[in-house]
């Protein structure tokens, strides 16, 4: 049985995601697809337990390897309950966020030293990688912007412009060596980030 | 300055872990040590939070990297926050569990396997090791009837028999090839326990 496939949607805060993982549903529906959405950290009960704890505003200062641990305890939960179940039904999964988000916001953003940050990952991930990744780049700026006119920040968003330069950084160097992550400009308006979407998918799928 | 040390009591459900606390404490402070107290996993309000979610009965089957991933979260917020800085005070830091704790219940009752574990172990402990471990050795028959005399069981204790003695094993193994570790038989009447502890202090550090 041809298994399914795993597409995840990248990006800062204020980036558009929520859009297009709608917009990439939609393509992948039409294409027959039966489409499993996931969002981490998140996305069991569980790890949905761990979002809320890695997001709160505490006072305690959060070191960064807890930081780290707790998204990977999150995302190995949401593997195993959700995204390898999925794939192995055949059915496709969408990731609003996935490994990417670590290694891009734990070692850009936190400068956590890349060596460590895979050793997590080699030891936890197992094969289960995305497919295909979209990344919605953005300068963080802007992306800020949007995020706080939706409301409240969380502890992650409140950090500093800085430290959003760095995590942008990390995503467009990593989109730059590796295979099959799509970088879509997503300061352009919405009906190309649209297209741009869609185009990136029917070249990677067809 | 002389650094403080670090001193941990490891054992399975009941085996008098309270109790062995207490004794060393006495004995470390008859000494003239400032000593800092912690268990785990928690020991910081943020890794009581981790405590609480790792401990809680849920619905929800926890992957076993999901609990490895928490509990080394847990630990590394309390090396940050609390066990390095005592250490560097000068301090001596008493654990009520520590890292053996993972490499027992994770890897030898779950039977994660240990280069995995390692892998986690070496991105995220650095070098801060305890330099004595007090392992409380008992049947896990007789630990879990004390423990369930003791009141409700978490998600842990509720394991089957087997768990526990794969975990028993676990702590024997890793106490008989590493050093710095002195077991003693918890079945033991208290007084002589509570001996055995203050024997095993002296030839140590003295």
């Amino acid at each position: 049985m041809k298994k399914g496939q795993f597409v995840v949607i990248e990006g800062l805060e204020g980036a558009g995601k929520t859009t297009a993982v709608a917009t990439v549903k939609d393509w992948l529906v039409a294409q027959g697809h039966t489409v499993v959405q996931t969002r981490e950290p998140g996305g069991t009960a569980l790890a949905e337990q761990i979002r809320t704890l890695v997001k709160a505003v505490q006072q305690e200062q959060m070191a960064p390897e807890t930081e780290l641990l707790l998204m990977y305890a999150a995302r190995v939960q949401l593997l195993s309950q959700v995204i390898r179940p999925a794939l192995e039904r055949g059915d496709w999964v969408l990731g609003d966020r996935h490994d990417l988000s670590s290694r891009a916001y734990q070692g850009g953003g936190r400068q956590l030293d890349e060596a460590l940050i895979n050793k997590i990952r080699s030891a936890v991930l197992g094969d289960t990688r995305p497919d295909f990744t979209i990344y919605l780049d953005i300068d963080p700026a802007l992306g800020l912007a949007r995020a706080k006119a939706r409301g409240e920040l969380d502890r992650i968003e409140l950090e500093q412009l800085a430290f959003f330069q760095r995590t942008r950084a990390k995503y467009l160097q990593i989109a730059q060596q590796e295979p099959n992550i799509s970088v879509i400009d997503a300061s352009q308006p919405l009906v190309q980030v649209q297209q741009a979407i869609r185009r990136a998918l029917t070249e990677h799928f067809k």
